[in-house]
């Protein structure tokens, strides 16, 4: 199951996150703490476009091929907008 | 046209990169400098939305109506390429 | 104290991936969940910027007033490096 | 003379935003006009931080060598300013 390996990515980098937090804690240097934030970042990147591709392979293809032209418009319209924010974080 | 818009979009950033040049030539501050790099990008990124706006409900939606199952996932892969990779530049 | 902030924020933020986490457990829409991990992204940003601010306070001020041009030239070419690798994560 | 790269790779990168509007009139690929924006979004993130290191040198080390407390402290945050816009273009 696809959503199976999002979990667990998921679940990875929360961890991950665990790690930053006692970095801090034990007063790490700053430009190291950033760069773990960086790998986070960058780890979350892929699991968003690993979720893209799912949704595109299931909603995006069931709307296309429907017969709802409002619905169509709706499922690109939100392709386009994490496409627009994705650029901007 | 939607392609008109595009162009007109693409010319008006050209010539914004023009003015960048100029900053530079006349020694204006770093930072100023920088930050019209930054806007320069966030307008790219405003028409590369666009494009892939027009993408989605062109070639995208004859793709997934299409019979053809190779080339449906051929132009997925492609969307889920440039957002991934939109979030690195 | 400085640290504190940067610490309870990091911690919110673990949270808020827990949350994402609980999303996808729960089958939430994909647009949905990339949307919150962009969220999450969004907050990491913000504290990436916060503890760079404290750096360029201490550690940073320190090597630039020093009398090593080496240490001086390390710790800017660090924050160049960070700089760069923000825009692509 | 650090300026005369800056403008070199400016111009260079204003050649190239010619040739993605010279793709876009000669209806190139969807995808392909993106990649070209991504590449030029790449050498602009690039040249912003060859920017920023030469600041970083110059105007950064000049105001915290210097007497001004004021001035430092707008520098510093000019900086961490660029540094959060970086992240969101």
């Amino acid at each position: 199951m696809k959503n199976e390996d999002t979990l667990k990515r998921l679940k990875t980098i929360t961890g991950h996150m665990g790690g930053v937090v006692r970095m801090v804690e034990e007063d790490a240097y700053c430009i190291d703490v950033i760069r773990q934030i960086q790998a986070v970042q960058a780890a979350l990147n892929k699991v968003s476009a690993a979720i893209l591709e799912n949704h595109l392979n299931s909603c995006v293809t069931t709307a296309i091929r429907g017969e709802d032209p409002l619905e169509r418009e709706r499922v690109m319209r939100e392709i386009t907008d994490v496409f627009e924010s994705a650029t901007k974080v």
